[in-house]
């Protein structure tokens, strides 16, 4: 493993020509073209004229099922030296109405955030760091924990004082070092245990996002599996908090036009709970990066008082537009999911709800794929909740089954 | 979807003369060869002569990942005809001393009960049957659940009144109507359910469990992915309450021995709490069913006061053996597979509890799968437990670091 990637270096997303050696990743993003009004993320350059004719067709390692995950796409991923757990390969899922849902709940540690931290823990272990820190509240924090343990290091994960339930004993359940402290706390703190225990650093560490640098290479991973299975489609929703996600997708889309594999790329909806909102209103105002103030949601996932750059990049590019679907319209999404057998926390039906709320000017030509990050588990109001003990006679249970609608078959 | 399966009929497994047309499918057990001492389960025949050569390499439909799930395997299952969530085609993870698990929490539901429910949900929607009723307290339900709702039939799960907290939100997520009633009234109410509503019973009604006659189908597909992405291994560890993934997992094994697909079936080990083990008692008292008191342990999965006859078969023509971990050993497999990247439920960490303490007199040649049915979100404590905010100052989180065997870098 590791062996084959095709990664060159890094370059800045503001700047293509202001170019950095491919090791140390960066965890600060670009230095040289970021001010202290906007900041800059780096992606990573690829020796493109390397990638196999076949690259789409090449199925994973051991027939497709082998626990190395990611290793199927490592030509264009930057060297995984750190263990998979079958990560990715993920259904999509066609609902009533032929509308795709890319269900990531289905990934090692039940999100889409295992993509990205096979990458981060990846570059753990390539610049010979002890262990990692993570600032998160939830799936990242897991997620890391996670794929840290399984490449023999520690972890530190930042977590909030109020995480839902189930959340709190997923955060604990892999071994990490999870310290509760309030959200001001958690991005010095990171800084100084990166600094003062030499942990790799795997989440932001500046003003406007911009991440870890071989972070968002694993959500292009997304794109190639939607090709692959389903060809390019017309649009992918995305759930936006970052956007690292949307990067990710729009550059893996952007990647396979460039080796000439698909003639085009799907039309990329940024879908941010409209409580906040910091890239559409980028956007809105012509700004590269902003900061809004973040009212009530309970998408907690996706709720971001800043926008990065990366998801600017892939809104415009694609030709796609910011989404703002509210906390209603994300429960409605929420609902009509699990009407059809999937059970998504709230943030990730934000993908759905900005479709469903899409204005109908908006025309897509093609299938349509919404993005479903993760399992209803981690929702806020799991774990809480009444269940009253049931009248077990019958009489009491024909007249709840009849109060439900359900009807006694005729004989 | 449904069109090719190759299912001809049903059989007892008490004796392969007495059979049954395929429809309607039994879901008491086989009437002819049961008693009141012992309930006999059917399992169902196929024209094994037209299943195509190339059935272990056909890929699945659109690449792997298409959301149809089981569809790739539809000639050795009942007819499909409930749709998909993408079931299945879950990773073998490579354990660091090179032991395998086969990891089901990677299912639309995250449990191994997603196979059996899109085959009897689909049998639900073969006899018209406009809902379901399934009495369980935990993975089954939600799986029947999530699959009737898919379909677009109505569900009833009996569940307990006493669920862990994050387990009650995901029962009642896929909108079944869940009554939490006692233990005893479960079947009763199951029986008269299926009698006055006409809905489709998808769980145990005999004295000993027979369950459903077209789930323990959908299991065989655990074997036949094992051996697409392995080859046949030397032993599969499962966790075991009634048996049917240990019988399906050992029928789908000899099945592809029977095709010619492959020379030899692997031993099965059933891995019972050992604060019950109905199995390992009718196999050491020489019984086809028993029952047995069951003590306490926090594997509720798999706690069950009687076994069934399909367990007896695998682990006996198999010749392998019914290990009895104890809660201790679950818990530390739980604890050795949380290091190496997986949360699972205690109940789904018997198979690689039952491995661990394998008598060293047993020996196994080849390749060892453990099978790990659930994740962690499903666990008793999960959910419970506290959290109390961190000091946030540095001297504080420094000390809680070197607390935790964490050390300062060398600069």
């Amino acid at each position: 493993m590791g062996t084959d990637s095709l990664a060159t270096e890094q370059r800045s997303l503001a700047d293509p020509e202001v170019r950095y050696p491919l090791w140390p990743p960066l965890t600060r993003g670009c230095p040289r073209t970021s001010s202290p009004d906007v900041s800059y993320p780096v992606e990573v350059d690829y020796d493109y004229a390397r990638v196999p004719e076949d690259f789409l067709r090449t199925p994973a390692p051991g027939g497709g099922h082998s626990g190395t995950g990611l290793d199927r796409w490592a030509p264009l991923l930057p060297p995984l030296a750190a263990p998979g757990l079958g990560e990715g390969g993920t259904p999509l899922v066609r609902l009533a109405d032929g509308v795709y849902v890319k269900d990531e709940s289905r990934n090692p540690t039940w999100s889409h955030k295992d993509r990205l931290n096979r990458c981060t823990v990846s570059a753990a272990l390539g610049v010979g760091a002890p262990g990692v820190v993570v600032a998160s509240s939830g799936n990242h924090g897991a997620s890391a924990a996670a794929y840290a343990a399984r490449a023999g290091l520690r972890c530190v994960v930042l977590g909030s004082p109020t995480p839902p339930p189930a959340m709190r004993s997923f955060l604990m359940a892999y071994g990490a070092e999870v310290l509760p402290v309030p959200t001001a706390d958690r991005w010095p703190l990171t800084e100084r245990i990166a600094e003062e225990f030499g942990f790799h650093p795997v989440s932001n560490l500046t003003r406007f996002h911009t991440g870890h640098a071989f972070g968002a290479e694993g959500y292009k991973t997304v794109a190639y599996e939607i090709v692959a299975d389903l060809g390019v489609p017309g649009a992918v929703f995305v759930p936006t908090g970052y956007g690292e996600l949307l990067f990710g997708v729009w550059k893996g889309f952007a990647e396979l036009r460039r080796l000439g594999l698909t003639r085009r790329v799907p039309r990329l909806f940024s879908c941010e709970p409209a409580a906040g909102g910091p890239l559409a209103a980028a956007l809105r105002d012509g700004l590269h990066t902003t900061a809004v103030e973040v009212g009530a949601t309970d998408a907690y996932g996706i709720e971001c008082p800043v926008n990065s750059y990366r998801g600017l990049v892939a809104v415009t590019r694609s030709g796609g537009r910011a989404l703002l679907p509210d906390d209603a319209a994300m429960r409605g999404a929420q609902a009509e999911l699990a009407g059809q057998g999937l059970w998504v926390e709230l943030s990730a039906a934000a993908g759905l709800a900005g479709l469903r709320t899409l204005p109908t000017t908006e025309t897509v030509d093609g299938p349509v794929v919404c993005v479903a990050t993760s399992s209803g588990f981690k929702d806020k109001g799991t774990g809480t909740g009444s269940y009253a003990e049931a009248d077990p006679s019958w009489a009491a249970v024909r007249d709840r089954l009849l109060a439900a609608g359900m009807e006694p078959a005729r004989r």
